[in-house]
């Protein structure tokens, strides 16, 4: 006989019913029973991301509607069919991306673009279907998470286990945030020491991209961005150089920085045309420039073939999920925070109860704040 | 008293006088002392490169008049002041990029972006001046080289001492063609064991493309090229596949060829805008694109910044001289050649005399050759 305490569920969440509407939050939402391979959730805590907002305006279009949220932590409380390495009580931190450690991609350590997130853009599982629905019918759920939900059904292969002593609402962040930024430093690009890197955008993956540039040994950080709020708390993650993109042209600013010759390397952590030709006419010689922010679909680039790669010898790498391999990544992070090293706390600027989250995607928006983080009930 | 038989000389070589006109061939050419850390060379060797072409047509703009050819090999006849690591009798490849092993590139392992190649094209050497002179007027010399010449000043650090057994006609290939293409194989890509990759267009530098890719691991070699005598010499060079793109969509052919997914890494050796792209769109999630081929200075790339870079986390990496390192890169590839590893006797087409390289200059541009090679009386 089935034990119903644990095969369905009440959540309360926060629902995009449509792009460019207000999320709603609802406490009616049933969530049915982990299938073959799926784990439940009691999610402790959800970081929003920027990511989150990029969906709500339809710069990430997926399938509504749906629970938001990508970068959460929490308990798991059920498993499923056929789950044989995940047992109630593991602590754990979502990954947006499953990694099944079995496909082409995952075995060249390129798990980050796992054959399993195939489906994500449909808003289910990796089956196609759905496990919340309300009254009104069924929902979706952001890259098999949805993390804007006090309990969710999602992936085995979604969920990397980490010790019980990592407070939860720290851990959610190393799931999408933290595994881009520092990933794309300590990952994708290849920074050496004494490198000097530039960072354009210090929102919550920019932080990142500055702190796992710091921990690779670079030794100028440069930090780009139009707050100086933001150039403030960059400077706190290991910027040694801030640059207001209002106070004029940052490419011409970075050369002068780094001796006429431009930066080692140049990261792009807003999404958007111009500044990614700003990253890559700021890169040296010989350079890297590594692209973070998620663009608009219709983005497009206008790069001149012959200085942009052949003469310059430039390489334009994008960067998904950090080229993140979680289960090496994960405890590595974790380990550099216990060491002091890697700054969590400080990412997160408030502690939201789900019902805030429209105002969080407000601040985002207006850039005040690092990282709000949904705390659950 | 200076010895008289070795500072000057009177040479015979190919002159290009302005854009777009035939080279002349004359033999009133003065050859002036070497200076400090120049060496002379009595050329035995020199293959036409499409580059040779591509500044005759102005793809590659370079001050005329000069003395075309950057892809040789000889024998030093005498040494300037300061220069204490060559010596007369060495035999030489000469590098059409110095190497000065001091600069902040050199000291990276970038040599091939060494920051003593800054005056390349400004047709003259290092300093800026020119030995070459005619009754009228100094003549400059393609990349501190002019191996059309059958004697040239050259920087000693444009020089990479070979063992006297390798035939010098041979040796004269590795100097551009050959660094270039296998260097793009084996140092700017990343190839492993079984990769699938793909080569558009089949030159003399395609054609190491091609065999750097076999010795670096690639077991499906897809060569792509208009010409069917071209795709034969592939066949020759290592591809185990051959696609003629006159036939339809090489994109298309390449995705069929590889399950779906696209190429591991995929390389454009011609420098066309709409290859480059092609390149771009054939290489799979997570795979390499190597930009080779030598664009016109007014080629644009219009590229989808979501899905050329984020979503399918590609790198594009602009290859410059095989991002070689001479001093490491031509023993190996000797080493390669006397194993019977790397093919360069089937490089060379045919031999021709410095007065037909008009007729080379032709037959290259109609695709009917791999590499004509100049061997100096």
């Amino acid at each position: 006989m089935t034990d119903t305490t644990h095969t369905t569920g009440t959540a309360r969440a926060a629902v995009l019913n449509a792009v460019d509407t207000p999320l709603q939050i609802r406490d009616d939402i049933s969530v049915a029973a982990p299938k073959e391979g799926e784990v439940r959730v009691k999610m402790a805590a959800s970081g929003v991301c920027h990511s989150d907002l990029s969906v709500q305006n339809g710069t990430i279009p997926l399938a509504t509607p749906l629970v938001l949220g990508h970068e959460g932590a929490g308990v798991i409380t059920e498993v499923g069919p056929g789950v044989t390495d995940r047992a109630v009580g593991d602590h754990v931190v979502l990954s947006f991306v499953p990694q099944c450690g079995e496909c082409y991609f995952c075995t060249r350590d390129q798990g980050y673009l796992c054959e399993k997130g195939g489906a994500v853009s449909l808003g289910g599982l990796i089956d196609g279907t759905k496990r919340f629905s309300t009254p009104d019918g069924e929902l979706g759920q952001m890259a098999y998470c949805g993390t804007f939900s006090n309990e969710s059904i999602v992936p085995a292969i979604s969920t990397v286990k980490i010790p019980d002593d990592v407070p939860l609402k720290v851990a959610a962040l190393i799931g999408c945030g933290v595994l881009t930024g520092v990933g794309a430093a300590m990952n994708t690009a290849n920074i050496r020491q004494g490198d000097a890197v530039a960072v354009i955008g210090c929102g919550g993956v920019g932080l990142n991209v500055i702190q796992g540039a710091r921990i690779a040994g670079a030794t100028t950080i440069i930090a780009i961005d139009m707050f100086d709020s933001k150039l403030e708390m960059a400077k706190e993650f290991g910027a040694t150089e801030v640059v207001n993109a209002g106070d004029g042209d940052p490419v011409a600013k970075v050369m002068e920085l780094t001796g006429g010759r431009g930066a080692d390397v140049s990261f792009e952590v807003i999404g958007l045309g111009p500044t990614i030709e700003q990253a890559i006419n700021m890169a040296r010689s010989g350079g890297e420039v590594v692209l973070v922010g998620v663009p608009r679909l219709e983005v497009m680039l206008n790069l001149n073939a012959a200085f942009t790669f052949l003469y310059t010898a430039k390489t334009v790498k994008g960067c998904w999920y950090g080229s993140a391999n979680v289960d090496r990544d994960v405890p590595k992070l974790i380990e550099l925070y216990q060491k002091g090293e890697l700054k969590l706390d400080e990412l997160i600027s408030r502690e939201i109860d789900v019902a805030d989250v429209n105002e969080a995607f407000e601040a985002m928006a207006s850039g005040e704040v690092a990282r709000s983080v949904i705390v659950h009930d």
